[in-house]
């Protein structure tokens, strides 16, 4: 006789077209959190959502307003009160993208070519959170029940660091308390080396900006008296490394808890070579803390990057404007035990004293998460093994994740549940970048890995 | 018997209103060079001035085409062969201007506020072109005839450094052929400190591109293993300066001529304070090489300003990317001797020393212009000094300019006749910034010292 979960993977493989089609509709909503011009996007998203969830069986389906973009939230019940709950976070919100950013389509306007998918979000992160959706509804439409209870969570902020999250989960404690939490936002190097996140990293996002003469002059009348905003900017941006490529800002290394030997010894199961890291991102050259492997440097070490520059004029031709102002975007990512008010504190504070009296100079917080780190022992950890060994078919690796999702470690730190990490996605599917994608294969391997995780709970909970 | 100079500038004054009227259809024009966005309104302002210049009676006008944009070309010959001819050199391309910019009113809807207008290019340099223009006008309608015979040259690409100039200068020789050459394109401290430039720096524009990853990154998945180029560009840009403010490219300053004590003495009396200087750019602190006064700085000494800076995300918003590039326009002023294309040399072999490995760093010249260094003495430029005297009512001094007029070098050099460059607006005008405006008083006293300057060059060469 075939089995439930074989029944609800079937029904997943029947049913591939369908599902494409409507994650097409998903990814048609540009739904960019960080800019407010998208509001109306945002809304047409969450409605989006709560339609589907709907439509695919979720009861209590509802948009929660919050002091930011709406959480769209929907549950399945029908397991019953002795069968574990699972919250699965999710978000629906989306990075910037434009064609200029090298993308060969429209971002917005999802094509599949060669068994792939291409659209700003499929793999961070519409596609994922779809695999969810669609291994509940695998269930609803064979057995007409799943072996455990779901709660749907979509953040519309996690791209902007959920500013919100931590408030909405503490207002939302009961209608959110669960067993365990599932997140598929992550990724694995190759379709055959699928791994578990135990770890993310915390942020701090700032923003400097150097103000010099009071509106932009003309460098033929003014140039050579007056320190130029865009060359303070720089003289900054040079004295927050060390030669050595560690981080200036004094007492920034202070809280980081020293990796262990098994530690660095399980992070170089999955080493990443010089020519590995050269190939896949198109660098010159290696660049970091020599001390570190780029494995370690790109999960268990904290690392400031500029996200962007802005000064004066960047248009075609030679306009010799003296600018005024100039500023940058940076963040830090942060490991255990670093505190992220803490670090911005010591950032700005170094800034500060570097600034040199012929600008002005603000350093801003943006946003910030708290790092978090799970055991890979525990049962729920322990379950997500054997949902990728029979799911996916592979066996799942536990790694530290490079990546920051604020609400993990407010979902620990608050629920006092596992967050459990599963990703579906390939390391080199354009997070954030241009030719965003995911392939059709991991979707699917994704949907049935998800309708295995539940039975696994579900016996492991019994 | 009133004078004929004294009926042009009758004539001048009584016709003020209508001269604001053709000034303004002028200024409504958005004629930018820099970019090629705006390729029908620099059309349509040839057209205008082609127009206008028929409309005061200028002969032969024409709209000469160029490799790049057009020239307006029209003349006055009526003086007949004996008396002199003055070339006018003028330009009626501007640079870019938009609200966003600080302006309190639209750049390209002029207004009239306090005796003054406000309107990208009304300085800078329409409103100084037109008062040559209506100084003739101002001869014709009232003698019949001007006292000597004049060219009009309005340059379309002065702003973007003139690249076809001596091109067009060389075409053109037999056309152009004068006995000097009259700019108006300068200012002077205040209304009553009325200033004649005998020099002018030279320029070299260039751009820094660096090139890291082949495309945008997620900085949580390769942040601390690749070289940011923003973070690359920051660190180059920091490296052209040298602590005590002088540029650290090697050989930079071997052909600056040593200012002599008697010309420093000549600098010193149009000396700028600190407290001046703070005072008119709004910057908190003075800037720049200490064993040099500030308006040394800004006329006898070479600089080098950071005129953009460009890289990853800048709009609203914590988007966290490593960016695949950064970009900075830059440009040096220089004086005499130095060569534009043999500092473009220099800059360019340093910055590629200092590159490092982990980026790809391109040094690429956008546009250069030779500096410029005219004696004084010159009998044409002693009439300039009676013009300011009889027409401005104040006595001008001779200094050295601080911007860079590429057409100055090339005229001098090619046509062998003296540049006399008598400026009409003042230093806080706001060429190239928000709020450029000029003064009615100050357009009124132009167009008057134009007119005597006509008759005194007709003197003294008689």
């Amino acid at each position: 006789m075939i089995s439930v979960t074989d029944q609800a993977r079937q029904y997943a493989r029947d049913h591939q077209q369908q599902f494409m089609q409507e994650l097409f509709e998903m990814l048609r909503i540009p739904s960019l959190s960080a800019d407010p011009a998208h509001a109306s996007d945002i809304q047409r998203m969450a409605e989006w959502l709560r339609d589907h969830l709907t439509a695919i069986g979720a009861t209590n389906v509802q948009i929660i307003e919050t002091a930011g973009l709406p959480v769209v939230y929907g549950e399945y019940m029908g397991a019953g009160p002795d069968a574990p709950t699972v919250l699965i976070y999710s978000h629906y919100d989306v990075v910037p993208a434009s064609l200029e950013d090298g993308w060969d389509t429209d971002p917005f306007e999802p094509v599949l070519r060669d068994g792939r998918l291409y659209a700003r979000g499929v793999a961070d992160d519409k596609g994922q959170m779809f695999t969810h959706f669609k291994a509940l509804e695998a269930y609803l439409k064979t057995a007409g029940s799943a072996p455990v209870n779901i709660k749907f969570f979509a953040d519309g902020e996690e791209e902007i660091a959920s500013p919100h999250f931590a408030d909405i989960l503490r207002e939302n404690l009961e209608l959110l308390r669960a067993d365990l939490c599932l997140i598929s936002d992550t990724s694995m190097p190759s379709i055959d080396e699928p791994m578990i996140l135990h770890s993310l990293r915390g942020m701090t996002y700032f923003e400097i900006h150097v103000d010099g003469p009071s509106a932009d002059l003309h460098s033929g009348t003014w140039g050579g008296t007056v320190h130029n905003p865009a060359l303070a900017l720089a003289e900054i941006i040079s004295k927050l490394h060390n030669p050595d490529h560690s981080i200036a800002v004094p007492g920034f290394y202070d809280d980081v808890v020293p990796l262990t030997d098994a530690e660095r010894a399980m992070l170089e199961m999955t080493a990443i070579s010089d020519e590995t890291a050269k190939a896949m991102t198109g660098m010159p050259a290696v660049w970091g803390e020599a001390a570190y492997t780029i494995r370690e440097r790109v999960s268990a070490r904290p690392t400031m990057e500029v996200h962007g520059l802005g000064s004066g004029w960047t248009g075609p031709g030679p306009k010799t404007v003296l600018p005024a102002k100039a500023m940058a975007k940076l963040s830090c990512r942060l490991v255990g035990n670093q505190n992220p008010k803490d670090i911005f504190d010591r950032i700005k504070a170094y800034i500060e004293s570097i600034a040199p009296p012929t600008v002005s100079v603000r350093v801003e917080l943006l946003t910030s998460g708290d790092p978090a780190l799970i055991s890979h022992e525990l049962p729920e950890l322990q379950a997500a093994v054997r949902a990728y060994e029979k799911g996916w078919g592979a066996t799942p690796i536990f790694v530290r994740g490079g990546g920051s999702i604020p609400a993990v470690a407010e979902l620990y730190n608050q629920m006092k549940i596992p967050v459990v990490m599963m990703g579906y996605c390939l390391d080199d599917d354009g997070f954030h970048g241009p030719n965003e994608g995911m392939s059709v294969e991991m979707i699917q391997r994704g949907i049935e890995t998800t309708i295995v995780y539940f039975d696994e709970v579900a016996r492991s909970h019994s």
